[in-house]
């Protein structure tokens, strides 16, 4: 066996930390699976005074000079955010080093530039822990399905909206009770609004369109909703019609009317019904899982961990394996093709279906007039349940799939009737045949 | 673009059907993600007179022929079994051809010495298609987890007695009756012994094992017993303790006893009562999945189609389009590692447990005589449940874990007690916490 292949580790939190150690542990496996050992050439921190568990020579405050140095032959960047991540890595890549990098936000802003870099200086750029952390997604999206069409990719991808959103249906809490016990559990961080506000499920969501469809979408192409304004109400009413509320990451390849108009897509994040039959309603707590359809295979669902150190540290060094054989074998992997070039849809042209639950006056010709607002709006109706309680009467309203601005006009021009007391759940609804 | 890719095509049934009209329809994306066009060199069939849908001028009953043809690249094998495929395979190999297969039998009997054969001549060997049809499954194990220590990995990979197992629980059914519904809806062949007595799952289990752990392990290898005895009796008494009956393949790695004894590696199909609130136990008819638990990135589950021409043909297209842009690039993908080596474990010394349903004469100090047996041969109980009815008395027993030999004994033990009139349900239980 020859000389050792050696990592620069940037970044060693709670990642960083768990992928230190496992390098450790398993050394002689991996060492036996690539075909040359692994050695640690140094560990970018910014305090090295806060990890003293890491042998002291190994660690450095100049990241730039150590993805750099001739001595290191890849690169495993954990740290997180854009920059100064990216131009470290921009240097990496420029310098010969391939680059396992667990940075959602970045793969989805810069994923062009950087694959750009990666193909032009024959490296690897892998990041199979940026998305639903141990899950295997995006080799088998980049690799298994790459003989097939792919048609939908939805999927639970942030922990911590999952985890609110479980514990709003099992308490019948609001969502801020609900945060602030995910707060006082660990499970939501202290600014939680990379999670709740739909940010981090974005740049999942755009990470997963561009290998799903070969087309380049960034987190500004996807359309985002976060949960906090999901109420006990929505929480209850989906429960009635038999489903459960989720923050979906959809991602779908909506195609052309045959009027000269060609294929797009349509990239989104939002809360949604979804019926309780469904493969991802049982998805609880902080676990992922993506639904992926495609026109050969069918459906295939993917589950797991979707956080934690360890979890997340089990993809990048799957990762680090696959571009460690690359390196012993001189080549690069196969890299991402864009070449479909799909047009991003708006959220305003893309199907989709609505719950709405209304209170209405119970007298005569209320669902009539509530009916033809729909109807004013080429929107279909698939279910209307009526319940009357004295004078008043709950409409419980579930539309057939219609382009999503007829559903949102629909529903502002039903809060100005007046026979309409209050609209008190809007949300999505997704997974209903 | 340079010059095609030439494909020969090994058998033209089901599988090799769709490949060749998805090879058609999806031949300009397929150019596109591999970076040069594929084009069919060939068909070898026995019968060309039976597939008119082909291009004659394609048509060969002469496979060696063609595998070993100068103008053909890359090898794509459907016809299935052990001879003529293996000497085809080889011959292709030694030819520089890359190869898919779908073939399980042929890489369970035979994948150390194709792999070989393919690592010599610098080519790829790749069959996600051999296990679990669609799901990406082979490249997950192979390169997501290679950096990750694998304990279990449990799926239902077998269709045909799912769908029977799942009549069996909807319908009350015994065996004969599902088999025969199955067999007149397509679900079961003529001949259902591949099938119904597990040798297709122990062929799915040993290429399952050889890739979790790093080690070669052929059917022989595989402990294995199939469904025909699995009576009406069993699945109600499943359904009784909150289970449900299922055709596992389980693929274990059980670690030595610290008294000098390495780890092994236990490899087994047999139905077994897993509770209905596991994953695997809400995977109904022919679907497939397999759950996987790792040290790092905990428990995974993938599912999806386990058949089907156009499921099967997207995993075969997949592995086309990576062998494909390997040869593009001129270089071989990364093998399959069997470093680890560990001994085939025994099912005698396998950790299992055991449910056993009991019809016992309802008098006092049966329960004690029982027990007493299964403490005799180091056998720990979990739960017991009596009910009385008239003179007698059923138990329904679920033991903790112990080697499966020590709990055949005492089932045969218990056949000659006195107290007990008859044994009229055993089986293995798994998934119990």
């Amino acid at each position: 066996m020859s000389a050792p292949l050696r990592v620069a580790l940037l970044g060693c939190g709670t990642v960083g930390s768990a992928v230190l150690r496992l390098l450790g542990e398993q050394a002689d496996d991996l060492a036996a699976r690539i075909g040359r050992p692994v050695e640690v050439a140094g560990v970018a921190v910014r305090r090295p005074d806060r990890h003293p568990d890491v042998p002291a020579h190994l660690l450095t405050t100049d990241a730039h000079a150590l993805v750099t140095r001739p001595d290191v032959d890849l690169v495993v960047e954990v740290i997180g955010g854009i920059e100064p991540v990216r131009t470290l890595l921009l240097a990496a890549v420029e310098a010969g080093k391939s680059v396992v990098s667990a940075n959602k936000a970045l793969l989805a802003d810069d994923g062009v530039e950087l694959h750009a870099a990666a193909a032009k200086a024959g490296v690897d750029l892998y990041y199979e822990a940026a998305v639903a952390g141990a899950i295997p997604l995006l080799r088998p999206l980049r690799e298994s399905l790459a003989g097939d069409q792919l048609r939908r990719v939805v999927g639970i991808v942030n922990g911590t909206t999952n985890y609110i959103l479980s514990r709003m249906a099992e308490t019948g809490h609001g969502f801020t009770e609900a945060l602030a016990e995910a707060t006082e559990l660990g499970y939501a961080e202290a600014d939680p609004t990379a999670d709740v506000d739909g940010f981090d499920a974005a740049a999942k969501a755009a990470i997963l369109a561009s290998l799903a469809f070969h087309t380049p979408v960034t987190a500004a192409d996807v359309y985002r909703e976060g949960i906090s304004a999901v109420t006990a109400t929505d929480v209850a009413r989906a429960g009635e019609i038999g489903c459960t509320v989720k923050l979906l990451a959809i991602c779908e390849r909506v195609p052309g009317d045959g009027s000269g108009e060609g294929d797009s897509v349509a990239v989104r994040v939002h809360p949604a019904m979804i019926p309780t039959t469904h493969p991802l309603a049982a998805v609880g707590g902080a676990f992922n899982a993506v639904f992926v359809e495609a026109e050969a295979a069918g459906q295939l669902m993917f589950y797991g961990q979707g956080a934690g150190g360890d979890a997340t540290a089990s993809a990048v060094l799957g990762d680090l394996v696959a571009v460690a054989r690359n390196r012993v074998a001189g080549v690069a992997g196969p890299g991402v093709t864009t070449y479909a070039g799909l047009p991003a849809r708006p959220i305003a042209e893309t199907p989709t279906r609505y719950h709405v639950s209304l209170d209405v006056a119970d007298k005569p010709g209320v669902l009539a007039t509530v009916a033809a607002e729909f109807a004013r709006h080429g929107v279909s109706i698939a279910t209307v349940r009526q319940d009357g309680h004295g004078d008043a009467a709950t409409l419980v309203i579930v539309t057939h799939s219609a382009p999503d601005a007829a559903l949102s006009a629909t529903v502002r021009a039903l809060r100005e009737m007046p026979a309409v007391r209050g609209v008190t759940s809007i949300l999505r609804v997704e997974g209903l045949s």
